[in-house]
């Protein structure tokens, strides 16, 4: 899993990524679909805002988590919003970091590959703490695999609730609470 | 000069790259400059094409030295040219690095900055090695920083041969041998 991303890979995944966003605006374009196109650029301007966003919210080892998860192979894609801006934030970072890492382990060892899985994670910032809001929706085959891994010491430590657990859907909340 | 760059600020300054192409894209296409939005395109895709050719040439050090020039504060702005497509290369990364992001240094000791200062570098394979060209175009002050760079230890061990060498231009041609 872990794996030493210099500038030169990291650079090249994200040129990859913005190259095909580009494509999808070319191809609009080429069609005639100027509309289509305009649209396209604001879907990706909102998704480079959240990503933005996500740099700024002062948690580094989680946002380079998130920013490069769907460059490491997993079974799943994700994608993330951050609802508010700010930049002053302090939670446990690692904390939130270790275990986000092992969920996503788990997820790969538990959903089936090749279908359509989605990881869909929300950040909202409250008076008192982030609330992490995870809703993967795809096909589970291993239920087993996500109630040890929320058995687990490492989930136990976490403030977590499981909001839904079925065969398509599987939603948990985290709450970190600023230190 | 040297700063560890993380996966976030990398990320930072290339999305800021990005967002600012897509504004390109995106004025021309809300003047229903239809061909220009296209022409852009294009231009974005050959930009990426070099950076894409830069590093897959087998050397990161080098690489990233260029990857990155433009984010550091530079008096000059960047911009390379990979002429031919490579993946085996092997000359000494090392060496040609330490002495760019000297001769970088140097120059931007040497010209005026906030003007319209340019360097280029062009990269072109050969049967015995690698030819760069560094094609510096702008406003040269300190003439004497760069005499006494070029006279240096550093430079006197490069093959390098000044080709062009006034006040609004500078044009040095290195030659790394393959290993």
């Amino acid at each position: 899993m872990e794996k030493d991303w210099d500038i030169v890979e990291v650079l090249r995944h994200s040129r990859h990524d913005w190259l095909n966003r580009l494509q999808l605006i070319k191809g609009n374009l080429d069609l005639n679909r100027l509309d289509r196109a305009k649209a396209v650029i604001d879907e990706i301007v909102i998704e480079a805002q959240h990503e933005s966003k996500l740099s700024n919210l002062n948690c580094p080892l989680f946002a380079s988590l998130l920013l490069k998860s769907n460059w490491e192979g997993h079974s799943f894609q994700l994608e993330y919003e951050v609802l508010q801006e700010s930049e002053s934030l302090t939670f446990n970072d690692c904390l939130l970091t270790n275990w986000t890492n092992s969920f996503f382990g788990c997820l790969n060892s538990a959903i089936e590959a090749f279908q359509e899985n989605h990881l869909s994670i929300t950040i909202d910032l409250k008076a008192e703490g982030v609330r992490f809001f995870f809703d993967f929706s795809g096909i589970i085959i291993k239920n087993e695999l996500i109630e040890k891994f929320l058995n687990d010491p490492k989930s136990s430590e976490m403030d977590l609730v499981v909001k839904e657990f079925f065969e398509n859907e599987l939603a948990l909340e985290v709450f970190m609470p600023f230190k």
